[in-house]
């Protein structure tokens, strides 16, 4: 073993290699150092394992901030520092529930969590009767038998779309918006169908938002069993009502950080290439496919980077971001901090979509960039992450994007397992595997070099 | 969602499309025939919870049996049989037990397995002094330090091959053959590192063989953490021996049985096409992955394609092997029998690699036919198994490929997790992903139509 690595070193020594062989070698050397050395996985235990959730606003997001800090400094970082910014600071306040009230006094209790930016019911409590829809055409067509009862939209996760974030984009908005479309017609409160096609009965919270025209609403999510027991149940011609108490809230705006290291630029130290994920998390899990996967591998390829000696042309940025999950400040915080700066970004890269196997990378830029980016594709494919695809970026990078436009691309591993998980208490630290998350950041260095060395 | 299901049936009906259209048309039905109604997941579930571990011999092998030839009759196969064959009944014989003896009569317990096939220690067992050698090469050099004592061979899995299977392709010899090869020395028994890079320390057992010309030794495979501890004392220069108890031997060969459904050729009824995987599995686990989820994949696509009423050219045969692990008896048969009856056979493909996301196929046939298999890819890409590579086949159709140059082929899934499980304990139902699997079986069926309708 020791052998061939040290023979795939000796080639750059080699006079009159083309570029792509010397590509080709050098993204070998990263593929090694990666699969060899690794410190993603242990860094993603440590993260998940001592510090645990971080939504934005909890105690755990400071820990979180300082952990991310200590450990870019620690893997080579010639720049460390802590952008601020204000972020939400949404609690859960309390243990969700929820009891079905069957006819005959019979009651079963569902498994729900209050949706991330929700407004809970209180102590009180709310008990009504639930009216079933399966979609927004189906409370138009029922919005006569709204009012004063509780909405239940089961809009399904759709099993066909191979990709399953095309299946999520399909139907987050009854997550995002079901609240507001239902107070509208006088609901007092909204029960969603989890955004997941996963076997368990798990709920899956994420965030919310109400339209500030009618009356902010509890609204919670249901685990897919529950959805199905209570979507037959109510089909049946069942009367049943439901009695929801959470406790979520909204505390005052505190200080938070998108926490950033840098790898300074030799030929070009003005001009930057963003590469990021999120470090906040939902409360209910660990945070470890979404997004702590995203933050280890980013780390990971600064200390990849840095252990093979690499000086970049440009300078690299590796980014933290702060609370992706219910606010985005973080990333409008990095867009404006660079637009005030006048600082020109060459192309921003965001991984945000688990740690899973890659597959490749989507793009959102010029034809002419696209292009060049599928040009490097058969230097990825040997590490799995070949497929170039139109389209695509991040939450925390969208606003550099919009407001520089900033070429801007995304790592897609691949999709099947990360809306079992996503948002649920069963996103944790056993849920991803070594060698899917070490590949994800060979592939990110890989392209992250290739953008360096070669603009776009 | 069933208004687009429609749409695309509906496009059958619209005269005058290309092939390619038909083609395209028609793969997405299978995708959605399983994606939708899929039983792999729910067949699986009983394969692995209700039987559980199916080794060649146990009463297991003919309750899978029983379970298999049932389930393909209630698939709709049109002719279900079994193709008797003898196996091997290898039995473990007891708790495969190791001790460390270390200086000072301090002692740790290794979590090991006796390797399948092996002559165990009996009641008596043995104890002796350890050797550690890291290879083949080692173990020339260190040939006069070996009579009397325990061989541990601590070959590492590589972990810069990014296809896995590279590495276990690489380092298999040792628990293949590294019993005799300690045995021409004078060692007492062997000890094997995990074929593995998994976090945990799980032993995974498999197959070895023993050379007449030496002692049958006893042969047991231990887990990484402990094989790391046991390298790193040893290396330290302390003296450690292993005190083992292994009680494996060999019954009289008993009858087994291939598994067999079909779906009859309306053009050419006389020529085959095979889709298998393996009914039996070790005894340690619930061969979930290795094989039930390749079992369950060759029953969905019989399912699929008589949910759409597909109507073959040529015979489609869905076979179940016996006794892959430790004899390849089964497969062996499927050949004598087909060579006898002068069977023509235009293609095999064999799923033994996992359920995991499809990413391409791998095939073993000539240029000409490799070119045709390649051609298909941009059908297979939607569903993630677009790469189509040369060489790869299966233990089971090796023999039929021998005999009578069938050309043959094998799903390959992404393989970064096979290692974690194959040949361990956890190789359990919960390691197996739903859509995963199901996208297995959406592949396999596309290829199989695509060969059916055109040939090779």
């Amino acid at each position: 073993m020791k052998g061939k690595l040290f023979l795939i070193g000796s080639l750059f020594l080699v006079s009159g290699l083309s570029a792509q062989t010397a590509d080709e070698a050098f993204i070998r050397k990263i593929a090694d150092e990666v699969l060899i050395n690794s410190k993603a996985y242990e860094n993603l235990r440590t993260l998940t394992k001592t510090i645990g959730g971080r939504l934005a606003g909890s105690p755990q997001m400071y820990k979180a901030e300082d952990w991310g800090y200590n450990l870019l400094q620690q893997s080579g970082s010639q720049h460390t520092f802590k952008q601020e910014c204000m972020v939400p600071h949404w609690v859960r306040g309390g243990k969700d529930q929820a009891t079905a009230l069957l006819p005959g006094r019979s009651k079963k209790e569902l498994d729900i969590l209050a949706l991330g930016n929700s407004q809970g019911t209180g102590e009180k409590g709310v008990t009504a009767p639930v009216v079933l829809v399966n979609s927004f055409e189906e409370l138009e067509q029922k919005k006569d038998q709204v009012a004063g009862r509780i909405v239940f939209y089961n809009y399904h996760f759709n099993p066909t779309f191979v990709r399953t974030f095309q299946a999520y984009g399909d139907a987050v908005k009854y997550r995002g918006m079901g609240a507001s479309a239902a107070a509208k017609y006088g609901a007092v409160a909204v029960i969603i169908r989890s955004m997941s096609h996963s076997t368990d009965n798990n709920p899956h919270t994420g965030a919310m938002h109400y339209d500030s025209a009618y009356k902010k609403i509890p609204a919670v999510a249901v685990g897919l069993k529950d959805a199905d027991w209570l979507a037959s149940a109510l089909s049946g011609g069942k009367d049943i009502s439901v009695s929801l108490k959470t406790m979520a809230h909204f505390l005052p705006d505190v200080k938070g950080h998108n926490i950033i290291g840098e790898l300074k630029g030799t030929q070009f130290p003005d001009e930057y290439i963003t590469i990021g994920g999120h470090l906040d998390s939902w409360d209910v899990n660990e945070g470890a496919q979404d997004d702590g996967a995203g933050i280890v591998q980013t780390i990971e390829v600064l200390r990849t980077l840095k252990a093979l000696g690499y000086q970049p042309k440009h300078t690299i940025r590796f980014v933290l971001f702060a609370n992706e999950e219910n606010g985005t400040r973080g990333g409008n915080a990095y867009a404006d901090e660079a637009a005030k700066n006048n600082e020109k970004h060459l192309f921003a890269l965001e991984t945000d979509a688990g740690g899973f196997t890659p597959r490749g990378f989507g793009f959102t830029g010029s034809e002419e960039q696209l292009k060049k980016m599928k040009s490097w594709a058969p230097l990825l494919e040997p590490y799995g992450g070949g497929e170039i695809s139109a389209g695509g970026g991040g939450t925390d990078i969208g606003p550099i994007h919009q407001k520089l436009k900033t070429p801007m691309g995304e790592l897609l591993p691949d999709s099947q397992r990360y809306f079992d998980l996503h948002h649920a208490r069963n996103d944790v630290f056993e849920a991803v595997n070594k060698r899917e998350l070490e590949l994800g950041a060979v592939n990110i260095a890989a392209l992250i070099y290739l953008v360096d060395q070669y603009g776009l």
